[in-house]
């Protein structure tokens, strides 16, 4: 069951507010598929000739809607389009019945929306291993269908929480020959991962038009630098799913045009900050750049062996500019590193040059940035022109009470 | 500074009466690296033709310690040995300084015992990244090598200490022809290292005599499925040292001897479940053992995702029988494995088979092994024949407790 938590420390003051994106409209309705006395359910209809692009988890172990959704990516996109989501229990490792749920919702959603089964794009969040009770979500399709408007996204974006505390959205526009280009989009998520509860869902939505290859090529770009560049505690969903839509109903055609492609980014830069920002347990946000390795994927994989560090994160939790554990990650990441070249910043201050204490290192200064909500960690290896920034949060207390809580 | 902890509730109920190992010697001081009002450095002294093996960390910022020891392994082993071992600081991302620290240890302590500086194998372990003081280790060596005894390991087992709750040891004899030939080993460790603080060391001697390419090959050999498969929090010192000496003392050749090596692994193997019971904050002691993956290797990936996953650690605190969490550690692994084809048992309850919960699958019996203070996880994968297994300890508020205090 979701916890009644507090509002994450590191949320923003208010969710914003989203324009409407021409193509799209929305409904959400409290399905009872787990949860009681909230909303559970999103539905999202796009118009024929909606361009539909997403990314998926890596797991082996992924859920049959995730499967589901692999599928269908990449197919013809004439038809109108639907997005089906629900909260409290996420059809993953519950064999054949898995499959089965999947096909009795895209089946409904498809019959009352009126769009063809290949054109359904479904995904479930919540308890792993038990049968999704299906009927629950499949009985209010009509009701959701014939309630869609364009102005509801911020329902959907309070329908597909979990354990979530508090609703995330982002926006973007952009002018294309003095038309408006507009960008919304939702997420949900607030470990990177736990599969029970904290599933990674995004849903982004455009007028823009463009093809489906050239917005997958987009997406697939922005994720590895955005929602891949994100850790709460190193573990993965088994349903993590991000679908960028495209309606193409602003009529503005942004083929080859690189504002909208850095708006895009923009937004899922956003949404992916804001996953970390509800990371459970969360008090410190943190961002940790690498440069200087060997090559981009060797700075990736030191970033996230410092972020996804036990002793790195509860010394941040701690307010401790342990410099000597960031070492320690850089070690072990098995990524190229040479001792004696390494360079450490807390935030401004440099706390270690070339593989030992920076003369000029003050640690009342680099306790002070501690001190503050905001982390930045700077690792130069020093050995080639490799770059990578992630972001991750602190290892609490409030991770353990929320974790290790039977389920129920 | 080492914490004043209770004792881990995973502790043997004492500290075993170690064997004396004919043709080594030992003893201890209080010489206040860091630490007040407890012995912190230790001397083992080994006869002539003493041959040594050992295993040290992978990390890519290795001490200066550690550099030293592995370039003189595999040296002539005809002249007398040295072991000196410090507590409290670490000798780790300390420059040149480091090395010099090793040259001046080295060689005071290769003048006090009587042996060339070849033969000194040093350690240093504690807090990261601040010159070592060494010549408070220095200038008590004439009265380290003076107060040499045979059976002062126990006095060795506690000055290596740092933030254990324990000393630990462990020994095991065999009889050839009628003659017994002795092992003893003791490690200090109880993270798989903060790097600060909680480093393994690991010395262990034998009176049988070998040759050192064969103790080596043993050593490699054990250290796989011993020091290698266990885990507290997946981060990894930069010091971690394994040694092992043996004197021939006891005129025995154990050349090609299978009990010498089952004994030699079951001493190896009972210092290394040592060191997870004292695994900062455990409370509980894991083993995950994984069988019919794609290969050994797919199998050890998938025990250490299934041990190192923080969302399975936290369950384990929380005794919940929560395999959701195991399946998605498979799924995250990065090894093979078919979602359909998955089995899991919690002590002898199976859970899940073939990729859905077993019918037979009883929540109260799971629940009920949860509970105990041994907690076994048994994953089949499968697909092949490929199997590992390994141990770890949960993840609970005395883990944040340890790590995230400011250093001071």
């Amino acid at each position: 069951m979701a916890k009644i938590t507090a509002v994450s420390p590191l949320a923003p003051s208010e969710f914003p507010e989203l324009p409407v994106i021409q193509g799209v409209s929305f409904s959400a309705i409290a399905a009872g598929v787990r949860y009681a006395g909230r909303t559970d359910v999103m539905l999202a209809k796009c118009v024929a000739g909606t361009a539909i692009a997403g990314a998926f988890t890596r797991s082996a172990t992924r859920s049959a809607p995730v499967l589901d959704c692999q599928e269908k990516l990449g197919g013809p996109s004439d038809a109108a389009a639907a997005i089906l989501v629900n909260a409290g229990n996420s059809n993953a490792f519950t064999g054949r019945n898995g499959q089965e749920a999947v096909a009795a919702i895209t089946s409904a959603t498809a019959k009352a929306c009126d769009v063809p089964e290949s054109r359904v794009f479904t995904a479930s969040t919540g308890v792993i291993g038990e049968p999704l009770p299906f009927e629950r979500i499949t009985k209010h399709l009509e009701t959701l269908a014939g309630t869609l408007d364009p102005a509801a996204i911020n329902d959907a974006a309070r329908a597909i929480m979990t354990t979530d505390t508090f609703p995330k959205g982002a926006h973007a526009e952009i002018t294309v020959d003095g038309k408006t280009v507009r960008i919304a989009g939702i997420a949900k998520g607030s470990g990177m991962i736990a599969p029970d509860m904290a599933t990674m869902l995004v849903y982004i939505f455009t007028d823009a038009r463009i093809g489906q290859d050239e917005l997958q090529a987009l997406v697939s770009a922005s994720n590895e630098k955005t929602f891949n560049a994100i850790t709460v505690d190193s573990d993965t969903s088994t349903s993590d799913s991000l679908v960028v839509a495209a309606t193409g109903a602003s009529g503005v055609d942004v083929t080859g045009n690189a504002d909208f492609g850095s708006a895009l980014h923009g937004v899922m830069m956003e949404l992916a900050h804001l996953v970390v920002k509800d990371g459970e347990g969360a008090t410190k946000f943190v961002e940790v750049s690498v440069t200087g390795a060997a090559s981009e994927r060797h700075a990736k994989i030191h970033a996230l062996s410092i972020a996804n560090s036990p002793l790195v994160k509860t010394a941040i939790a701690g307010e401790d500019p342990n410099w000597g554990r960031v070492v320690m990650a850089v070690g072990k990441s098995g990524a190229a590193a040479d001792r004696d070249r390494l360079s450490i910043r807390f935030g401004d201050v440099v706390v270690a040059e070339n593989g030992w204490v920076s003369p000029d290192y003050d640690e009342a200064k680099a306790a002070s940035h501690m001190k503050e909500q905001n982390i930045t960690i700077h690792v130069d290896i020093g050995i080639g022109d490799g770059n990578a920034t992630v972001w991750t949060c602190d290892l609490t207390h409030g991770y353990i009470d929320i974790n290790a809580d039977y389920r129920s």
